[in-house]
């Protein structure tokens, strides 16, 4: 199968490159990049040379949606949902890395990201988070893969969500994520110098657009509204996102009922392990695969149940969870180029 | 006035030494260490080469009571109390920055610590934060210097507490420190390997040792039992705690209420930076200096009060807040030798 | 093809797990630890955790040797010996990972390393690196793993030598490895607090014990002796080394003459890319990969022919030349299990 | 004596800020920025709230000339020249921190930074480096404060060139710098993703531009023509210069030999440590301060000298030997302001 990866040069797009070259399924056919186009990707990102004999090219979509079966877009949001919107017409499965067709309410996409570029096609996309809408990503051949952080939050909290075990406001979260987040640029504000042995939290509240498409999914999951207060972090890693969510359980519970919940939710889920009693996920133990590693610790003192997570934001964040989508929509094994150890040490 | 330091060729320890050394009114006469007795200061840490004559000694206070008048120590548990009960005996003012004179309550000590080792004098040392007990520490010559969690907690916290502003319970307390919290020892978990590039949660909820600590100074602001959740994280920084606390208030009120709260609060304290609106607190800006950043969220959506505050865990954290507690118990300007800049970059 | 691997539980054991499992002709039938004797594999090292479904066992060779067809050896010097001797003798075809049999004079062992573990069989293996000694490789069924810092400094240098292009003495080597090259030992000079931020050489000159084993191959590459002058350096990564080489050139040449050199000794290797003129390679471009990047400058104004590679340690450094000799050994595609793209960012 | 900084919103014009603000006796009275003209210094930069009370203000001389004593200049070349050129004409006492006084030769100048931004005044400052120059930085106004690279490699090696005891040619120079030497620019090279966990070389051989001021000042020392084979690396570190240089002695001596030359000569040095037999310089150890440590090891085996060198970039490398210049140049001790101890851990 013929792939195209849009917006190549990025970190997402790169990480797409990477997966897809040990995709037993899947050939790169085509990588695009606005700055790099004609350069050679081996010479552009000399990690490759040797492993891709193709030069970058423009979003060109009349030209490359004939030699491609599949393609994902990783270009920024409005760019990305005009590509998609050539792609669709041209009747090419298309998997969506951007925000553009993340969310279902029109208003909202507004209210965060201004002006759609396809608006024709908008809630149209299937959200490709298995876990939650596997067999609707079966059916379909235009996804949306999830943020990263809902990905982190939303895997570990929908399952009590669902069964109604927690309160559904406030959902207290924290998260941390390195700086592969926030994506290639030239940036002060991400220059090794600046991160390295630092931390901070930022956009605190309800001012990270990761916000809606959260409470979207976790409202579906809750049968309500549900509202989310957020605090991103970010972390002198490259890779990664470490969650923890506080909630209130409408009902007691203990740890053990918690991890029962999490391991009955998960029993059949290839990327989703729940830890044991008394072990904490730690990026070192998925950095580089598409594992979301899942613990639980109810506090019995303040009743709280406090959730944790661990993922590599840009393989279950981004890249990763789109070719499981992809995985599931060809039919091949869902963990086809994905069941590799994360790199440790 | 001649100091000594117990356990100075531990993290603490030799962060005292770097504060000490450049403090105008105290001269370092004694440093102590086990492992290290009979060598050269700077030979057992190439970064003291020139700047400490002085040999690493045991910590036998008949021998050193003498020679100073003032000690610290960061020993561990237990063997602190038994070099500070020594140093009571003889007289030595005494600024202890282990867990063993920070609990009011002896049950609590013995549930979470086990058996005292000076337990006459249990109870007898000021809570060395002065921006809870700055006129206690005046009075006083046996100060417990804060654990690192629990300073970068009470400061953002207490003001509201003290106002009756927020509930009580549950507090939810999200910390990310740096690995040097964790001492200077052989440990696998602390490898450069292990952490780089990781993080993770660990001992959550209700399970970490400055939890009672951090409740019974919570407790004291607010006139009532504060009960927390504290989820600490292992960063992969050397220094540094961020710490996200999640409030809900009792009344309605606006970012902008709270950060009045805290610059009312802090508006004379030397070390508070109330940061203003939209900013957060990050280490880089506290790195090697004694200052705690905090600031303030309100979520008008979920009307969670959400507190942040970045300290250096071996400066306000440990070291520089005991010498700040120095400078008030002998009249010294409370800033003396701390008033550096951070290391930026 | 059933696998071994004794000495799970280090880094290089761990990185052997981690390939021998994406390798499509080869199953992981034994991983022995002595200090997790009994432990679930993904309990010990939570990454692993569903992916392998063995516990470790200890290093008993009479039991382990039925059932496996190759056992990868990944133990610290002389006790590795001890296990491999066993292992020829059960028949099994072993590659060894540790010093024990990389050396052609046992007197040079001895000198370096102490008493041996197998007398009976020094001088027995081949030594692994398929770049030198293809042939042979495909000949045995034993098979001496080279070391880290020999791979990054044979690779560049020896086509020089063959061709008796460069002065064989004093050649001039600075070399600078990540941390995992230390080991997964609890030792308070890799914690990270202490690794973090900081550099150093250690072992200058001669005092390495990787010393003999360049100047070996280095040897046997000129047809002459040659002397090494060799500089490690401790980096704060986890992984990966960079290695520049200072030469005197016996004829004048150019960098385009230099890298025609290398492009030459190195058209046909599948894991040895020659960068083009003006390019240097990167850690972060072989990063989890089995990838040795190379590079040459001459420098006109001083003569200096000067030469540069990376590995990463565990890789091509370690498990990965392994895997690609064993690959020779049984008649596979040189690449299977290792043509992965490195890990970027 | 009050202190303009030029050019304080870079790296080298902060740590100026910080080292200006712990000197007794000199005072912040201006910071110019062009980029936040007319904003806060502590709104601009967090980590300074509270310790600066001025807003930035543009590098216009004719204002500011008549407000200070000394200006410290930290600008891009060819624009610290014309900035210099009218402070000269204005009196003001100046060090200079870029590079456009520290050649002798004007055409050198030329060829490898272009036109010179004030010619009249060419070759009228000290190169500040006190080790070599000390009488004559007391004897003037005007000091070319020395790079960085060329601290590290000068320290360690005149003295042997001094007493003709190494072969001038060729010097094989082997650096490893921290990315705040790359400066505070937007730049995708110097993210932290990808610098973390990765090291290369660049510059090779003889094209970094701080080759002609090593090799200018190496000459002067040897007194003869010396030519640097250069090969600077890049560290995933934020400060610190590890520097290992390959020499030829020119009569035999030991290791203790080269180390009796380095006491010797630094003897009387504040802040060069010339470590014990058998120590390595360490960027751990001189974090953040002043010093600079210096090792030597004579390999017996191929009769290279080997001088290893370890500098914070930012201190001994910049700001710091800067006003150490200045403590000479007004008859302060040398030290002031400058003997803290190193950021350990």
């Amino acid at each position: 199968m013929r792939v195209a990866v849009f917006g190549a040069s990025g970190y997402t797009g790169l990480e797409l490159l990477r997966i897809v070259l040990r995709h037993p399924k899947l050939e790169l056919a085509v990588a695009t990049s606005e700055q790099r186009e004609g350069i050679a990707v081996g010479e552009a990102f000399p990690a490759l040379r040797g492993l891709v004999d193709l030069r970058f090219e423009r979003a060109d979509v009349a030209s490359i949606a004939s030699r491609v079966d599949v393609a994902f877009t990783a270009l920024p949001h409005a760019a990305s949902a005009a590509v998609v919107g050539e792609l669709r017409k041209a009747g090419v499965t298309t998997l969506d890395l951007s925000a553009d067709f993340r969310l279902n309410d029109p208003q909202q996409y507004a209210e965060w990201y201004g002006k759609h570029g396809a608006p024709e096609i908008f809630g149209k996309a299937v959200y490709g988070m298995p876990e939650l809408h596997r067999e609707a990503i079966r059916a379909t051949d235009f996804v949306a893969a999830p943020g990263c952080y809902p990905t982190s939050v939303l895997i570990p909290l929908t399952p009590f969500l669902k069964r109604g075990l927690v309160a559904p406001t406030p959902i207290l979260v924290d998260s941390k994520s390195g700086v592969s987040g926030a994506g290639r640029k030239a940036d002060v504000a991400f220059l090794f110098a600046e991160i390295d042995e630092s931390c901070n939290a930022y956009k605190v509240g309800g001012a990270h657009r990761h916000v809606p498409e959260i409470e979207q999914e976790a409202s579906l999951a809750a049968g309500k509204p549900v509202c989310i207060s957020f605090v991103p972090h970010l972390l002198p890693t490259i890779r990664g996102i470490n969650t923890t969510i506080f909630l209130q359980p409408t009902q007691k519970f203990s740890t053990a009922d918690a991890l029962a919940v999490l391991r009955e939710a998960y029993a059949n889920e290839p990327f989703v392990r729940v830890l044991p009693e008394g072990e904490t996920p730690k990026l070192q133990s998925i950095r580089g695969s598409n594992f979301c590693d899942v613990g639980a610790v109810v506090d019995p003192r303040s009743g709280a149940l406090i959730l944790l997570s661990a993922i590599d934001n840009l393989v279950k964040g981004s890249g990763g969870q789109a070719v499981q989508c992809l995985n599931l929509m060809r039919g091949f094994d869902e963990r086809t180029g994905l069941l590799e150890a994360p790199l440790i040490p």
